[in-house]
C-alpha cells in the first residue's frame, strides 16, 4: 500500500536557491493530504505534476506566512476549477477567519463546501478513514504549532489463495484475515497461520513543523517509520535556533534518535545556506539514516517487517 | 529619464504554461512601484532580479486573489530582510483588514511603518514627487476595481550648456529652465529658446486593471503614451467576457483607439489559451502599435516628441 511523502517546499521564511516555503504532499493509499501550503504551493503541485483536485484535506501547522499563504490562492483555484468535493481544512485558531475575511472581500461564493476544523491541542484526532489516522502534536514554537502523526492501521492477514481450500464460508474467511483459526463442517481445525501471511507492521509518519528541540519524549513519536523535522540552521547557529524557536539539524537527529525512529527527513532550511549539505552530516552525528527534504523527492515510508505470527493459537472459532 | 513597465505576471486567475497572476513594475526615474502583486510575485522579483527593497509604494487593484494574494508574504519578507523604509500600500477597502489579521496571528510587530491608503473613488490623487503623479480610474468589475495612472509632470527646459554664456546668476539660469527670457546686467535679452533644448512632453501610463468594455471615454487616459489593458478572453468569448466583467483583446484594442493612445500593452490572459499570438491578432484589427504582455519583458513608455516652443516670448524678466 502506497505511503510516501513528496517535497514540495524545502525551505524556511524566505524563497531562495528555488527553494519554496513549505509544504508536502502525504500519499496514504492514493489518499493525498497536503501538509502546510506556503505561498506558491499551487505552482509546485503544477510543476510536479500532482492532481492535487485529489486533495480533500489539508493540515496547516502554524500562522506563519511561509507555511501557510499558498492556501487562500489553492481556495480559489478549486473554485474556478469547478470543484464539488467537499474540502476540508485543518488548522489553528485564526485560520478559520483569514479565510473568511479573503472570501468576503473578494465576494466569493464558493462552489463547494469548505470544512473548517480548529486543531486546539496536541493529541486531537483530526481524521480517521480505514486505512489511516492523524493526530496532533504540540510543538514549541513562537505561536502555536502543531506536528502531524499520520498512522497506519492494523491491516487484515492476506488470504494465500494458492493454498486456500474452496469451500469456507464468507464468515470463515474473514475470521482468517483477522488472525483467528477456524473449524470446518467436518470439524477440521484450519491454523490460520498456515493459510494466510501476516501484514506489514502499521507505518508512522509524524511531521514536526517549527519547533525548538527539547529532550523530552513524546509517546506518539516512538518508532517512527519516518520523521520530518525542521531543521533551520547548523550548530553555528544553535543559539539563534533556541532564541527564534526553531532547530539545528544536529537537534533534528538527536529528535530522531531519541525516539527510536527509522528514517529522518529534515527540512526548513535558512536561506542563509546556499548548500544543503553540511546540514545532513550534521544531522548524521546523532543520527546515521538521515536524507534531505528536495522538493520534487518522493520519500517512501519504509515498512519495518511483517509483524510476528503469534505463538499460540489463542482462539479457535466454529462457525 | 526612465519610465517603463516590467512584467512579473501576465496571466489571469489560474497559473498555466508559466504564466504567474498579474503584478507589474513600474520604474519612473528609479523610483520603482509595484502594481497588483499575484501569489508568488516575490519568487518573480527574485527571477528577474529586481532590487525590490527599493519598493515603497505598493497598488493594489481590487481583491481578487490574482492581484493580491502576493503582498502578505512581500510583508513578511521586508520584514525578515530587516526593512526600515516606510511601505505605502495603496488598496480598496478591506485590504488593510486582510493584512492587520494576518499580521495578528502570526504575531508579526514590524519594524517599519507600513502606511495603508484606502482608495475610495476613481479620481483619486495616490502619490506625487517632482517627477510624477499617480490617480486613480474607476474600472467596471465584479467588485470595486481602480485603474492607476501614472504622469509625468512637465519637466524644465534644458540648458544648452556649449552655447551658454558665463555670467547668468543662479536665478536667471531658472528662468531659462522654466522657458523664460532674461535681460543680462547689461541690458542684453537673451531669449530661453536659443539657449535651451525644450523638454519631452510629459509621458503618461495607463494601467487598466480588471474591467469590462465601455465605449466611454474616460478624459484622464486621452493620449495616453501607453495603456496597459487587460484582455482574458479572444474574441469567441466575448459574451463570457461580458458576464464576467472582463474584456477581449479586440475590446483592449479599441479601448486604446477611442482614447488616442500611442501604444497598447495586452495581458491577464486566460488560462484556457496556451498560444498568447491570437491577442496579439485581435487587438491589432483595432489598434495596431500593441504588444502582449510577456513576463521579464521591460515595456518603455516612449515620449511622443518634445513639446513645441512657444512662438511669443510673453514675458521678459529682467534681474
Amino acid at each position: 500500500m502506497t505511503f510516501e511523502v513528496k517535497i514540495l517546499g524545502s525551505n524556511s521564511a524566505s524563497f531562495a536557491f528555488s527553494r519554496h516555503h513549505t509544504s508536502q504532499l502525504v500519499n496514504s493509499n492514493q489518499n493525498l493530504f497536503l501538509v502546510d501550503c506556503g505561498e506558491a504551493t499551487q505552482i509546485q503541485l503544477l510543476r510536479y505534476q500532482v492532481r492535487y483536485s485529489r486533495i480533500n484535506h489539508i493540515f496547516i501547522s502554524h500562522l506563519h506566512g511561509d507555511h501557510y499563504l499558498g492556501l487562500i490562492g489553492l481556495i480559489f483555484t478549486y473554485q474556478l476549477q469547478g470543484r464539488t468535493d467537499e474540502l476540508h481544512i485543518y488548522g489553528p485558531k485564526g485560520l478559520d477567519e483569514i479565510i473568511t475575511t479573503q472570501l468576503k472581500y473578494s465576494d466569493s461564493r464558493l462552489n463547494y463546501s469548505l470544512q473548517y476544523h480548529e486543531i486546539s491541542n496536541g493529541n486531537q484526532l483530526l481524521f480517521e478513514n480505514e486505512d489511516l489516522k492523524i493526530t496532533t502534536l504540540t510543538m514549541d514554537h513562537r505561536i502555536p504549532c502543531f506536528g502531524f502523526v499520520f498512522e497506519e492501521k492494523l491491516r487484515k492477514y492476506k488470504l494465500n489463495r494458492d493454498i486456500l481450500p474452496q469451500h469456507f464460508t464468507k464468515e470463515q474467511l474473514m475470521d482468517l484475515k483477522d488472525g483467528k483459526d477456524v473449524i470446518d463442517s467436518d470439524g477440521k481445525i484450519w491454523l490460520y497461520s498456515d493459510l494466510t501471511t501476516p501484514p506489514n507492521a502499521p507505518r508512522k509518519y509524524v511531521y514536526c513543523s517549527d519547533t525548538r528541540f527539547s529532550n523530552s519524549i513524546i509517546e506518539n513519536v516512538i518508532g517512527a517509520n519516518l520523521i520530518y523535522h525542521e531543521a533551520t540552521f547548523l550548530n553555528e547557529m544553535q543559539a539563534r535556533a533556541e532564541t527564534t524557536f526553531h532547530s539545528t539539524a544536529q537537534e533534528a537527529g538527536r529528535f530522531a534518535s531519541i525516539h527510536n525512529a527509522k528514517q529522518l527527513l529534515i527540512g526548513h532550511f535558512s536561506s542563509r545556506y546556499f548548500d544543503t549539505q553540511p546540514f545532513l552530516v550534521e544531522a548524521k552525528l546523532e543520527f546515521e539514516n538521515t536524507v534531505l527534504a528536495v522538493e520534487g523527492h518522493t520519500i517512501e515510508v519504509l515498512p519495518i517487517q511483517p509483524i510476528k505470527v503469534k505463538e499460540k493459537h489463542v482462539e479457535v472459532i466454529n462457525r
